[in-house]
């Protein structure tokens, strides 16, 4: 079966992509301009380079490379995504220098902060990409990714204006709240778009095993360069630590479930679950967790993610005709959201810093909670 | 039908790849040295080595992998290239050594520095190896390669004697001159040694989408790290940007124009369009262009290359019977010659750093250029 | 023929990954902490991150992949890789933190480095699984590795406790351990538990063209950033010329000497003789060898385990029963012994600095030895 949107594609495609690209480069023309900042010389600049080239690598290979796994769609999923993200860029760099500088103005100046801020945008598109994938054509997926730029910058403006929060903490907030809102445009999208057509479509979700390791590749340098993003603010060595300690516990936990899960017996990696540790505890990098608090989150996520995507994906089907090609929920949005609920009861308990080797604290707490009931 | 040289290869390579290697460790006995410099030690030589590192990535993994397309020949592609590189890069320390150190010396000091411009050599002769992929056994390649490096550095030499030109632009130069002279010394040498065998060769031309993935991959490393070869010399902001937002539109364009002459109405991103942008913009470099000049560079370059590809390759096989297995006359040289152009362009015009919104300044130039006129 | 292990891994896997991981956070909640050091910010702790990201890779992406040209077990083996390495990681860490740290102690304290020295053991276990893949169901990987990772923290523990050496040699001795550890560790294992087992299993040792590129990928990262490996303790311009050289002259060596001793006179690239060089040379790179004597040790470890790869894996295997699927002896061990007998005789004969051109020195040295036999 040929694909469907074969014979009218090269009608389509070209011009649209041609205008948009047009389009971007009048406004670059008129409104963007390189920001040659004199303290970035010399090693600081190479400093900010390296982190700009981890979410490089992260964006353009580990998103792009996470659907291969589809066997009659791997080849086009990554063309398409390089495609997709290509634009995503240029349109998030637009954006995000008009409403996010420091105040509202036509003239942006970029650095490479900038964009690394732009690359996060057409990450968390990527990320919705991934509830699509195989039911769309590339029109479709370019138009689809840019308004989920658009809604996704729009967002963080909207929590930036009204919590008033300083640069910091909204920074932070957006390494979780791409994967959440990503995940939700996809799936809101997929519901709305292609609500009775889906059944029809199931060919192209098979996958194979020669093809898995693509999507391995993919997976698997997610996987490696996750501690850069969650430290994409701030690098210490606690961030990497916790990051580092939940992804490993995660990749365990995935690949066990998996296999409890699986008809067969057999492992089953294609999934991303292996991932969901380090969304979980990118929501919590901040209060800079104990490693065993940063472990169990990642287990939690890692079970969480694998449950939804043996049981969510088949009951969103059947129960709202809504299908997520990639289980985008049950990858992205679960895990980020337990992250959130995590970061709750570590500020309510405040125990995140401390190991039980630090018993004393543990008790003095204890006793002030103990003094607080009593009085 | 097995391959031609299989019976003997076997009593060649061996003597010859061994005889080869034998020299360049006598020659490195009795005239290389490591340069132990104090002032590269700890941050500073930390410097020095991710630079050398993202070089090293992109000359063994991006250009290695860049033939692996080639369904018949993509193993065998991925050995011979790392082979030669492996030969190419020792030979280049020693000739650059010889030609290129300060003055002429039989006494070679290497650092870092050193070998990453013997890679750069290196990554020279695989653009040449790409025009003349599936013809030659790897005895050939081993000698052609090696000839390769050779003319490459004796160019170099030759432009820094005549034009007298410092080491900073001598050393941008050769960033673009390495796409073209690799290109060009590649299509002349299959047009010289393949004249009338290549009508039977074709079958090794055949590509694959699974393979394509593997091509991709080659491609994707070469596409994210571009920025870091551009900037060679001197990293700084703009050179950063213009790379990637140059790269970002050249990836559109090449899918889009791809599939405006593809015959199936499909995109082909095996092909190393996407490149083009990261190619051209790399002579204008120096000049540090406004973002939109890079876009308007990149989007060019990649169209003018995939033309190239798609009518260039057959027109040379008929026209002059000259065969280029992976078209890297319109992948490199084509690119490189129109970013020529553009820097004269750019020079003569002088708006390079301006964007639209420096209004007054161009208004200026505008009033001198007719001041001028009116004198 | 489907795996023996099938029906009844489900039973086993998750019990067994289940306690293990829960008993670790157990561990880690008392008895780990992150040591959030002062010092490490900024780019002092970014020089720390790029090291330990280099490692990184390497473990994962390139030890994990090393073994994916097996057909039939590519997918499962990069999948156990995986799980085993993130388990033998956080096992690492507790041992190393408990022995191998300023004094016993119970209260360990995380930083980067505690992280790589734990990746290095990471990687010493997925060596010693080389010789068993194929032939061991997860399960047994796993126990497997848990007990290599400690025979590996005991065995550097005991050389440090006897030989009172400093932080600083028994590091880089850590560097060749690796390897010569893990691969009698696992060769060893591989011939106790399988003495008669192997015949029948010869299906999953088939090797193929398309997999054999996912193998090449892996070995090619092994390659590239092996400076990076044997550089860990200290790095400067001599170990990473050193290193660089070696494994140059290593790759042409491991292709040409495999085509000289394949039966259809092919060149067979997976295997991992083009890594002997790097094995070999990390034994030498303390007495910083002058560049001719670092690729005299690459040419003669890659010789000599091509020789292994074609002899001496089939002579283990009828002459002991002792069946080492990808040949682990030959790959690490035998290089890692000949280079503790280079670095035996360049202490003995003190030429390790000097290249041909300091002529003088080795006259000098030749006239006191000759002075020396005089008196």
């Amino acid at each position: 079966m040929a694909p469907k949107y074969a014979p009218s594609l090269r009608a389509r495609l070209p011009p649209v992509a041609f205008l948009l690209q047009l389009a971007f480069i009048v406004i670059f023309a008129f409104c963007v301009k390189v920001d040659e900042d004199e303290k970035e010389k010399g090693e600081a600049f190479f400093y900010s380079y390296a982190k700009f080239q981890d979410i490089h690598v992260m964006v353009f290979l580990g998103f792009g490379f996470l659907a291969t796994f589809l066997v009659r769609y791997g080849f086009s999923s990554s063309a398409f995504s390089l495609l997709v993200a290509a634009m995503a860029v240029q349109w998030a760099t637009i954006l995000h220098g008009f409403f996010l500088s420091h105040r509202l103005t036509w003239k942006i100046r970029i650095q490479l902060k900038n964009l690394v801020d732009a690359e996060l945008c057409a990450a968390s598109s990527l990320v919705a990409m991934g509830a699509v994938h195989g039911k769309t054509n590339p029109v479709q997926l370019l138009l689809f990714a840019l308004m989920e730029v658009t809604g996704f910058v729009l967002n963080q403006w909207i929590v930036r204006t009204i919590f008033e929060t300083g640069q910091r903490t909204n920074w932070l907030y957006s390494i979780v709240l791409l994967n959440i809102f990503g995940a939700f445009f996809g799936t809101m999208a997929s519901c709305l778009l292609f609500h009775n057509k889906v059944h029809q479509k199931h060919e192209k979700e098979k996958s194979d095993r020669k093809m898995g390791l693509f999507a391995m590749f993919g997976t698997l340098f997610l996987w490696m360069f996750w501690p850069s993003l969650n430290s994409v603010l701030e690098r210490n060595v606690s961030v990497i630590c916790s990051t580092y300690l939940s992804l490993a516990v995660s990749a365990v936990t995935a690949t066990t479930v998996s296999l409890l899960f699986s008809a067969k017996g057999k492992i089953n990696l294609v999934q991303s679950s292996m991932l969901a540790g380090g969304v979980a505890v990118g929501a919590v990098v901040t209060s800079s967790p104990a490693p065993w608090i940063a472990m169990t989150i990642g287990f939690c996520a890692a079970f969480l993610s694998t449950l939804g995507f043996r049981f969510l994906k088949n009951h969103m089907l059947f129960a709202f005709d809504c299908h997520d090609t990639t289980s985008v929920l049950s990858a992205h949005a679960l895990p980020g959201i337990m992250g959130w609920f995590a970061q709750l009861i570590l500020r309510l308990t405040r125990i995140s810093h401390s190991t039980m080797y630090d018993f004393p604290v543990n008790i003095n707490l204890l006793i002030d909670f103990c003094d607080m009931r009593i009085y």
